[in-house]
């Protein structure tokens, strides 16, 4: 049995950000004030793939990510009103998908609103895109901000998942 | 093997409805100008379940019925903008994991237009839903639509999966 400080100490948050043509996400560790970056990436499924068959795709990667890296917490934003309809519908089926495999996973998840993860990654409820990956990229001292910014999407839901 | 004509008949659709909180199924053999009913109904998921519980409840009973009834084609719905976006934010997850699921247990999916379904339950593409409700009631010869509207719209589903 490890100590509970250890224990804590070793958190593990795989942040998601869901899409039907990307998805972000990104693996960390450690907590809010000292948080350290294990993996950050983007995967993308094809247009070409009938709608049943990306979402399937999705579900493995997101599988493999969780079996090599086993987070003791997945981090997913609540969806909310979109300008854009029929984007927000394709997301929404996508994240519908991915929160199967996660509890099919027996994955521990929050979901978290999009003012929560802006607050976590900045201090601020509503800092734009830019502020938030400026301080990603001062917070994981990173050289670049990662790309896309699905990637860096997620890697701010995986610091607000360290949070809670 | 069975001649390909009796194969034809015995074509079986499993028409879905998709929600998170009901899902309407019906499961309907034969052809578009002589179907039969099989089962029609409706799933519920209880809102004291977490988000990924309910979608879970969601996909092992869609699964069961597949494993009872074998359809040779599940149609669904295509999911249009909706007025209430947080409604269809909801639906659209939940059609989302279902498509999954379908994806899964290597289900021919077709995905219809409401237009199309429409057509097929009345000859008419915007015909309303208690003129559809009325049709259905005629060529499957039911004494009563089934009820709630999830499962009368499973059915006109099923329906227009006959001719696809």
């Amino acid at each position: 049995m490890l100590p509970m400080s250890t224990i804590t100490k070793n958190k593990i948050v795989l942040g998601i950000d869901p899409g039907l043509g990307r998805i972000g996400y990104a693996v960390v560790s450690g907590s809010l004030s000292s948080p350290k970056l294990i993996v950050v990436g983007c995967l993308e499924t094809s247009s070409q793939l009938v709608h049943g068959e990306r979402l399937l795709a999705i579900a493995q990667s997101v599988s493999t990510i969780i079996k090599k890296y086993h987070p003791s917490v997945v981090a997913i934003e609540r969806l909310y009103f979109s300008k854009n309809v029929k984007t927000a519908l394709a997301v929404a089926e996508a994240r519908g998908a991915l929160m199967l495999e996660l509890t099919r996973q027996k994955c521990k998840v929050i979901e978290l609103s999009p003012q929560a993860v802006k607050l976590a990654a900045t201090g601020v409820g509503n800092a734009d895109k830019i502020m938030i990956q400026k301080m990603l990229k001062l917070i994981f001292k990173l050289k670049e901000v990662p790309k896309p910014d699905d990637a860096a999407d997620a890697l701010a839901v995986a610091l607000c998942g360290l949070a809670n």
